[in-house]
């Protein structure tokens, strides 16, 4: 009757590698063994070695990489406001190769629904975004993001087959300076079941966001969908270091609308 | 072809009064003003206003509460360890009274997918519970917890229909000090579908945890399904503020045994 989930061996490997830290067996600055050692002391091959070290780096516990040994940076597992902010900058961070798929890019009036996500009135022209994301050139995540129409306008100077929207704006000048996600589950509609090639109805992993100026202003919204048999988010909790994030009730929750 | 969400008015709400955090305009030591000059200045009844408190509240952003005026406490929505930890303890701090409905509290040997979870041989002895968790008497989680036998034992003396098993172990003594939680989704089987009243394979959030003394024991290892309608997860990150929790790919994820 209970359901259980069997580990995968890079995810146990970096389980003990975090739990290494946490406790303070490894300390800020400790210089981790060689892959070779870590391949031998757990009887692993090093693929796996690699995508834990790979996890651990992308959530800034360790630095190093490229040559350099890794060292223990710090103690709670974290990213950056950019690679959390940009899932071009972390996928490149986890040595996956990012890749996207431009579906549209279209000034239009905003209907009810994005006015409200953008916090202006119904019909202000907005840009609304739509792509499919890649991870190594596997389909991971279906974008829909809509920006003010002076922030989106900047978009049809930028080829958003190239990469990293966020980067593109931030090098323009848009004042992106914090993030509110909410995180939960969503079926896959057909347009989501045919680009992300898994059945409809399928459970994706939806993280819906705004970003803002440090005033408040409303610069992007998006609603993100993942496989979540390709991406999972993860928290680390201590008795020493509050959540570092909160469920939160959601009756009367955003309902869907086309 | 875009589908976008409605905020509903309370998380509308509560998105500003973060904002005001955030950038400044009410700082640490803030008074609010109170319920009814909330009301007047969004033009909205009380339940909003209060919902929206309750959310801030319960991210350890305002304090007060029951008579006291609320004020401003830190920048960072957080929970603590304890509220994080314990469903009872984060409802009841949200505003709601929480209830659970035992299924089963079994003792049997580890298969091999509990065992990974608790790091222990296969066939070791172990605990198995299996409940339903209400908030308001509506049902929103189900709970797929074990335990290694010496604490699992302790649950045979507890009466796991009365509350909070995280607090009784607590008071009992057990260590616990840190978790570790993956969240994705998963389509609902038939138990979740009956248990939480949504059709057969609808999607539903999912946490995974796994509970460790400080010296990395596993003293608890759960799967709790959430019905997303009722939960959610959120997150803020900014510049300063590093990101509360990691993107993680999981390709050979884990991969669901009965």
């Amino acid at each position: 009757m209970i359901n259980r989930v069997t580990i995968p061996l890079h995810q146990r490997l970096s389980d003990e590698l975090r739990a290494r830290v946490a406790s303070g067996r490894w300390q800020r600055g400790f210089r981790l063994p060689s892959e070779a050692e870590l391949c031998a002391e757990f009887g692993t091959s090093r693929g796996p070695v690699r995508q834990a070290l790979a996890a651990l780096r992308s959530e800034g516990l360790i630095t190093g990489g490229r040559g350099r040994p890794p060292e223990v940076s710090g103690a709670v597992p974290a990213q950056s406001f950019s690679t959390f902010m940009s899932f071009s900058e972390w996928a490149a961070g986890s040595g996956f190769t990012p890749g996207q798929h431009t579906y549209e890019l279209a000034r239009r009036p905003a209907c009810a629904e994005v006015a409200a996500m953008l916090d202006v009135p119904a019909d202000t022209p907005a840009v609304d975004l739509l792509r499919l994301r890649l991870l190594d050139g596997v389909p991971a995540m279906i974008e829909r993001t809509s920006f003010p129409a002076d922030v989106g306008r900047l978009l049809f100077d930028f080829d958003t087959d190239s990469g990293s929207v966020f980067a593109y704006l931030r090098d323009q000048g848009v004042p992106l300076a914090r993030g509110h996600h909410v995180v939960d589950a969503v079926a896959a509609d057909p347009f989501d079941s045919d680009a992300l090639q898994v059945p409809e109805a399928a459970p994706l992993l939806r993280e819906r966001r705004r970003s803002m100026a440090a005033d408040g202003r409303v610069l992007e919204a998006s609603d993100d969908r993942y496989r979540p048999d390709l991406v999972t988010f993860s928290i680390e909790n201590s008795l020493e270091a509050r959540a570092p994030l909160t469920r939160v009730h959601s009756t009367n929750d955003a309902t869907e609308a086309t």
